[in-house]
């Protein structure tokens, strides 16, 4: 049964407020969509470095935008995303390495908790109601020793290496892995159309476009 | 009933492959979103240069990308969007300046035909299925003629900072009147939220966010 399921890999960083709801609906439906969901920590600094891709919150007008669209979005999707006060300063200044290798060492070491994991890290970055992820004191100590070895780095760097040769410009990144083929979708804003594709996929192994020429058809 | 209406402003230019999804959704469920649909030709590279952002297109993995994302929304929303061999020539290069005071003067003398001519420019750019507006010779003639008039300039230039006034950085740019507030969507991707927050306003008023912050409650 596993061997039917499609392997989706999401490539992500905690520093990324739309990569929070790319995981959280992914998490939700990965039963019903039936994929084998890959969690991927990502170093987004590097993504943009290796594309030469810049935040989106650099552009003052996008940045205000982007405080607005989070409160709308955080209702639809029901994730308590709470823009913190210093917004710029924890998206272009503070960085995630540390928590991304932090990430990249669980994954290694207890990857069943990766998912616990990754949320209270959003929610101690984008929300006032961060959770214990049931990590003991000293698995945390341990973990965190981890996260300055050669190993971890290296792990994360290829990690984020991989996102940059599947096409990545950003993050969230989502690879689905059909019939020996990767399709990269970027952005919280292509679940629907990701349970779409699923759907084409599975029944006739490639999406055949139905759309013909005769134009739209679509007037209002 | 009328003035039950929500307004909703879509500003868009024809050299926006998402402006015409956005269009063709908006044009599909203003009767069912019981909204009173404004039509607001653009002029994308006005709103590009006083905003300081640059078309998506530059950075070459977003372009690379995009030509697959447009091919999977093809199929996904049935809009016949093929993008042009030329496509970076026709993006970047051309311009729109001429389209856009044509769909304007049509806006001014026969508003009716706006909606069936603006699709016919984008199936003139961005399919290979183009057809008739249903614009007599004389009628064409008449608004091409009109194009170069100082009225037709400048009203495009005011709706286009009108546009950037809403806090618009590209297009397509919604914006949604409701209570004598004014709320602005970017993209088309955000038409399912759209749906969402008429549908709450109509409700309470305003948005009222419903996310606790006990957490997300949402482990898959």
């Amino acid at each position: 049964m596993a061997s039917l399921l499609r392997k989706v890999e999401l490539f992500y960083d905690v520093l990324s407020p739309y990569s929070w709801l790319c995981f959280e609906v992914l998490c939700r439906y990965q039963k019903i969509w039936k994929i084998n969901l890959h969690l991927r920590p990502t170093y987004i600094a590097g993504i943009m470095k290796s594309s030469g891709n810049k935040p989106p919150a650099l552009l003052p007008l996008k940045g205000k935008y982007m405080l607005m669209d989070l409160e709308y979005l955080r209702e639809f999707y029901q994730v308590p995303i709470q823009v913190p006060k210093d917004f710029f300063s924890v998206i272009l200044e503070k960085g995630s390495i540390t928590a991304m290798r932090f990430l990249t060492a669980i994954n290694m070491e207890n990857p069943e908790m990766l998912e616990k994991a990754s949320r209270e890290l959003w929610m101690r970055v984008w929300s006032r109601a961060a959770k214990k992820a049931g990590l003991s004191e000293e698995q945390a100590k341990g973990l965190l020793e981890k996260c300055s070895t050669d190993k971890v780095k290296n792990s994360l760097k290829e990690t984020t290496d991989v996102a940059f040769n599947y096409g990545a410009f950003g993050l969230p990144t989502v690879v689905v892995h059909v019939d020996n083929k990767s399709h990269m979708l970027f952005g919280s804003d292509r679940m629907e159309l990701l349970a779409h594709l699923l759907e084409s996929w599975k029944s006739s192994g490639k999406t055949k476009s139905k759309v013909t020429d005769n134009g739209p058809g679509c007037s209002g």
